[in-house]
Parts: C-alpha cells; structure tokens; sequence
C-alpha cells in the first residue's frame, strides 16, 4: 500500500500541475478508470480522458492551489484543505476547498471527492 | 436538505460536545443508523449506541477539537480540517484531522470518516 509520504509526494504534485497550468501532469496522477466528483453531489467525471479535459478546463482559470495545513491520511486515503486562488473578470477570487483521494498500490489516484461550497466561494 | 448554516452548527456542536467532554451530546448529532469509520480504513462503528460509546472513550483522554479553517460544504456533505488536542501522559500531544460529515434531511449526521495516520500524531 502506498505510504503517507508518497501521498505527501502526489499532492504536492498535484499543486504544481496547476502551478504550472498543466493538466497532463495533473491527469498523470490517476488511474485509468479514476473517478473524480468535484463538487461532491455533482456528477461524476469517469477515466482518465474526462479527467485530463476536467483539468484542461479548471485550468483555463488560472487556479492556483494554496495548501491549508498538512496532509491527513489513513490507510488507502488521503484528505488535504486549501485555498483555490484565481485571478479573472478584473479581480482576485478564492474558493476554500477539502479533497479526498483514495490511492491504488501503484500511487494512482482512483477517486478524488472535493468538498465545497457557494459559501466557500469569495470575491465573485 | 440541510444547508451551510446548519452543518456549520453542527460541526460547533460538535466541537462543543468535546470541550465539554459530553459524550452523549455528541451522539445526539447522529442518526440512529450512523456510521463513524475512525479512522478511514478502521472497523465501522455502527448505530448510535455504538457510536456514543465510541465518543465516551475518545473524551477519555480529555481530547479538545481546534477548527483548522472553515468548514467546507457539497450537496449532502461537509468537511472540516481540525487539531485534536491532548494533554495526558504528562504531555501535550496533538492530531491533525480531517473529518467529513454526510448528513440527512433532518440535519443529522448519517456517516463520518475521519482522515488521520500515524504522520498526523505528534508529541506521542
């Protein structure tokens, strides 16, 4: 099973990919058949090919994620809050968010769920 | 469904329950038929009896919960970044954890899971 740094490791990678606007790198991190359900309640976003066009899009927004405090695990698990910068339509915007991953024993991301909310969101 | 405001006030109460250390407060937030997995990946602790046993033994340790920033929300759910606090043992001792929350139309908790490995403990 993956260990809490490679977890450690995957989110940081995970912050870079929007650093650097690359939603490649941030698909690279899931399994083929990963689900993402981002807000959690909408619908699901299924294997790798949606995903990468997730972020592709998430992207076209300038996000940069700003870690809130150290990651949590737990056994398959990892669970991480931060603050989603995002700079358009004339003016600085964030939104406060918690993820959690769920990890295969290869380090592959198979489920990401992200909690927030309109009350999360500030500046728009 | 239960709006922001009122998951906001049950995760107050939440930690209310623990400043407290009042078990029985903390299980009165539950549906009958919760489920606590504390944390992921451990034994679910079923059903409310359960559950208030589960919380008497956790205030045991005198354990007082610090809100690590807001509190994030989604359709059903919320999420919340926190510090356990412990002094036992002779020593101050700490825990970070994530906890999410699904709640039911009656604005009870239906399931919790908390996130939190052996790299969250520290002082121990």
């Amino acid at each position: 099973m993956i260990d809490h740094a490679q977890k450690v490791r995957a989110i940081e990678a995970y912050v870079a990919a929007f650093d650097a606007g690359d939603a490649n790198a941030a698909a690279a991190l899931f399994a083929d058949d990963a689900i993402v359900e981002d807000p959690v309640g909408a619908a699901l976003v299924t294997g790798i090919d949606a995903i990468r066009a997730f972020y592709s899009k998430a992207m076209q927004t300038g996000a940069k994620l700003l870690l809130d405090g150290p990651v949590r695990g737990g056994d398959r698990y990892a669970a991480f809050a931060f603050t989603v910068l995002l700079n358009f339509q004339g003016g600085e915007k964030k939104i406060e968010v918690i993820d959690t991953f769920a990890f295969n024993d290869a380090g592959k991301i198979t489920q990401m769920r992200a909690y927030w909310a309109h009350e999360n969101m500030h500046g728009f």
